[in-house]
């Protein structure tokens, strides 16, 4: 891992809440000479865990000063650090099926530099999108899934996701479910983009739900996903008003526009490590 | 009906969905000198059902001119319509718990004159609202509402709602469930304000729902009440941002401005006789 | 102009507001057999201007009764109509300097068949975005605009919008200012997007006027371009919150999905025939 | 000032950017044994400026460690703090004219333990809100402005302020100016409403100049009153979404409800000590 003078660690802390934890940390960081950048924390009183959001600039360097924080998260304050450099650019892999609008958004955040990561390979149950990821200059895996060959296809799976050594999958509208098995094998985590405001109208066809019920706004919701389908971890949710007049079409095409921004606010919140998730909840240090 | 030479008549209008219905509508209106202020129309294509909103200044008597559009509009147009005159002014009688933001708001709408109606009296199962009832000049009626008495109570109820000639009754966030029967013999709707984006977190507690699931908006919904509770037709919803920073209690305050604004925004429109209900949904022509 | 059974016309009325405009319109249509799918009107009471869209699938060839409704509504409504049918696909001229990220996302809605139209060419003052505008499949002209030659750039611009034939340009954050002669030989309309909530931080560099003021909301505006800059009807705003957290790069950064989304909201009001113009205000019958 | 075991100390400091000031602020409060609620903190790194804010249950008496803390801030860390209890009820004067939409909302969020404060007094140039103020049990002081009186009023103002021992006054929409004499002389902060997305349409009659241009989203900032009208630094803004079909005397309606919670909004983060202010800006710890 390369660092230079201008490498910044970041570190998620979260445990046990008790006096001094803020104290300590910024002491710690103070007396190797850093310089805070960002720092934001969390209490949750009922469940008496403490979050935390260090950035500094160390006098020292970096990757080797990351360690160390660790350990002492570890061993003075009991609290445990998940720590990231700036310098990293962390690997993502896309998931997608046919439905086109979340993936090219996504991808041109990273191609025009928006997004502080990498895409490390596409890969699809179809072959629609082969050409445009090859225009994009990323590779392209063409994985079809049946209900025969789902555990097959999910090894194959698997095995680009580790090959690609991906921090992080993202599933930009693919329609097919993960089993719990892959979830555990991954490695990294996973965030869907959800066409509804969840809980409202969980499973599939969010809008003709919608529409059905008659709801004033439509919604999408980026999550982690999880074994319990639409059950993960929210990250993000954003709403538009809708009425009478829009029937499931109309309410399918308005829901492309949240569904883009969401998804990519969740991506970039979780590449800038901005999350922690605890209690099927999450931490959004934004 | 009183009226005079400024009386408008309103129609709304539904039925199955033929060719010609908006030209021999406004063509009636037409022949007779009458000058539509506005219209708007609506078609479920699926459902084949035609929905329109009619307001014009008749060149004669309002009154007499509604009554014969009406049977024009069964007769000719094979069209249910319901009549208003802008000269009314509806009565409403609002039903209260303890809780009391969504109470005085909406009062204070009506003794403003923001509202197009009237007060025609307050129900509680409660006295903490009595003396701010009669401050506001209006009648208060406490109805104790127990599991034993629930029957009895809600025959005071109605006696009440009777006496007062009530075009509607509004439920500021009353907390006691209305019964089948009570509905039925009521004889004119109810809106009820619900402090949660249905179909999301029907029921009880719905901030503390929220809270657990760990959602990043929280709503409120007001609707027609039903015998199922919390099903009813939606009407106008709008949502708030919350982040983790926010617990329970938190929630209901910021939801609180929420309901308040959902709730009025549903009444008026309801007043100014722009919803139709069908297929357990409204066409709102705001 | 090829039209077949399925041809919609779409008409937009506007004129001296006067008796009997609805039920003539709607009647003419309907004596010729014609099944209107949408009607939508206003009228301005103050400036006594009224207006309407109809969309209609008229029983015989739309391409006949378009122009023998242009007439009516000239001879007996005595309205200036607009009239278009639903089997056209309006040609659309892209103009863009470096900035690319609503060149992308229209283009895309273009060729993901979202919207209602066609791409006829790209004109840019640079080259940057030749190779994605090739990959798109599309013609990319590159004008260079400077000081000395912008009078000759607007020529041959002109040249190229007219040998496309084209019936909108948009400028998808085209950073040089038209001409008054340029609009005013150009024979189509121009729909710009603005990096702002106009009027608020008209001109240049509004982020960083934004963010100089300290407002706790930044927006975008799209708006018909004119002579007077950044004065021209408004036809979509939208806003997004931001805190004192957020630096110009950071609010850069967030207005861009705001300009996105708003850009093409505009665009495809504009090519949906639902715009009317009057007193550098729009009527968008959305 | 009585405290107790309970009270917290909050500290808003602000002050020149240096390592460390973090680590030395926490220490200090976790040396005494305290136990901390929340920190927030901001850099405004072109300005070289650093912002926190602190809230902590002290060990020991809350008004005696207050009283050190701050004397620390300055000596020690160099910064300015602005210390607060949580025991503390600030006192607010409201400053009213005729229009009651804002008096009510924010009153009613008073009596009803909503807000963190106490009313001490209302002042209007109208009698109007003379018994509603009374019926809430408040003082009321009719202080008439006329261009001729200017100056004597506004001595009467002060007067009744200063007698008040008010802490904060808030404009409920009061419709006057307030000269540079009296901001000075008043000795506390002044929030005002004002019913446009500022800085568009500064000054009078805002929805009818929004309605003039035609924008299609309303507004309403709440900022700190300065001797430049409109110009003060902003606390909070909200808007709404409106269309065509809404002339000035709908805007002015559909803008009361952001008035009503962007001002309560600015009024609550106040009482709770989360505004700093600094180059005409505000940085708000929500």
């Amino acid at each position: 891992m390369q660092t230079n003078g201008h490498t910044r660690i970041i570190a998620l802390l979260n445990g046990p809440d008790r006096p001094g934890l803020v104290a300590k940390a910024a002491g710690w960081i103070f007396e190797r000479g850093g310089n805070v950048h960002h720092a934001d924390q969390h209490r949750d009183g009922e469940a008496g865990i403490f979050f935390q959001r260090l950035e500094w600039l160390p006098n020292g360097d970096a990757s080797a000063e990351a360690g160390e924080f660790e350990r002492f998260a570890a061993d003075e304050l009991g609290m445990r650090a998940q720590i990231a450099l700036s310098s990293e650019q962390p690997r993502v892999v896309v998931m997608v099926s046919k439905i086109e609008h979340c993936f090219h958004d996504i991808v041109l955040r990273f191609t025009s530099g928006e997004m502080p990561g990498q895409i490390a390979g596409v890969i699809s149950n179809h072959t629609d999108l082969e050409a445009a990821t090859r225009n994009y200059g990323l590779t392209f895996h063409h994985v079809p899934v049946t209900k025969a060959n789902k555990d097959e296809a999910e090894d194959r799976q698997l095995a680009i996701v580790h090959e690609a050594q991906a921090d992080l999958v993202i599933m930009a509208r693919y329609m097919q479910v993960l089993s719990d098995r892959f979830l555990k094998e991954l490695g990294c985590p996973v965030i869907n983009i959800h066409h509804s405001f969840l809980p409202a109208f969980a499973g599939g066809k969010p809008y003709h739900q919608a529409f059905a019920r008659g709801v004033k706004l439509i919604g999408a919701t980026a999550h982690y996903a999880t074994a319990d389908l639409d059950e993960g971890p929210i990250i993000a949710q954003d709403v538009s008003r809708v009425s009478h007049r829009h029937g499931p079409a109309e309410l399918v095409r308005r829901g492309k526009d949240l569904e883009k921004t969401v998804f990519a606010q969740a991506v970039r919140w979780h590449l800038e490590h901005r999350i922690l998730v605890y209690n099927n909840k999450t931490v959004v240090f934004d």
